[in-house]
């Protein structure tokens, strides 16, 4: 746990955030500046940087986590296709300094872009619960 | 095997890509059309389509090189930062219908874009070579 981590002290901490699922080495969350509707990361409960720092069991945990979320997110979006994205530092677009996998959910109609949207917790949540009634009907 | 899949044609199929390293399950080799200098894709070497259809453990083989190689080809190229991608559906920008992650090298001096570059066969050998002499340094 590193106290100056947004992830590891709200997220993991704080459980303050719009969590989707969780087991003991990851936890999915929704993004709460997304790209698209949907947009979730998931992210190791210990702490690492980055590719290069991450251990070999966490980072498989997180990558399985994100393949069986992708096609509930899919579901619960109604999306047509989906983009999996994950970057190391700075002038890779890295904000927060804690491993995270971005699952992006990407709709045919809308232009294929990586501004963050604005959005409220209440909206979140909503979105949250939707995906969260397709992972009990599914698992 | 898909012949009609580029993928497994050209790469798996007639080697004819600047391979970096491969086992019984993955293979990586350069991008033909690299976003920046040492732009490299994993995939498996089994045909599957994208996230949504690729089995488990093709999956997490792809994942293990990508993390592998994703040290080895900062070093390589000296580069600042890594973006790792990985694209499911036209409209989420996946061109070519096998899934493959990509591991892309950033540098803080060039503005983060995707833009494909132009280069040539020589080119990406000789960077292929640069990355496997890291390799072979290191494993």
């Amino acid at each position: 746990m590193e106290e100056d981590c947004v992830f590891c002290r709200e997220v993991i901490g704080r459980r303050n955030a719009s969590i989707i699922t969780e087991n003991d080495m990851a936890i999915s969350f929704m993004d709460h500046a997304p790209v698209e509707e949907g947009h979730i990361l998931v992210i190791p409960k210990k702490h690492f940087r980055d590719i290069f720092t991450v251990d070999e069991q966490y980072y498989l945990e997180v990558h399985k986590m994100a393949r069986k979320l992708a096609p509930i997110v899919m579901k619960a979006t109604g999306a047509d296709g989906m983009n999996i994205g994950q970057n190391n530092g700075r002038c890779a677009n890295q904000v927060v300094f804690h491993y995270h996998v971005h699952v992006i959910p990407r709709f045919c109609e809308r232009r294929l872009s990586w501004d963050r949207k604005g959005t409220t917790a209440e909206e979140l949540e909503r979105v949250a619960k939707t995906i969260k009634s397709q992972l009990c009907s599914v698992t």
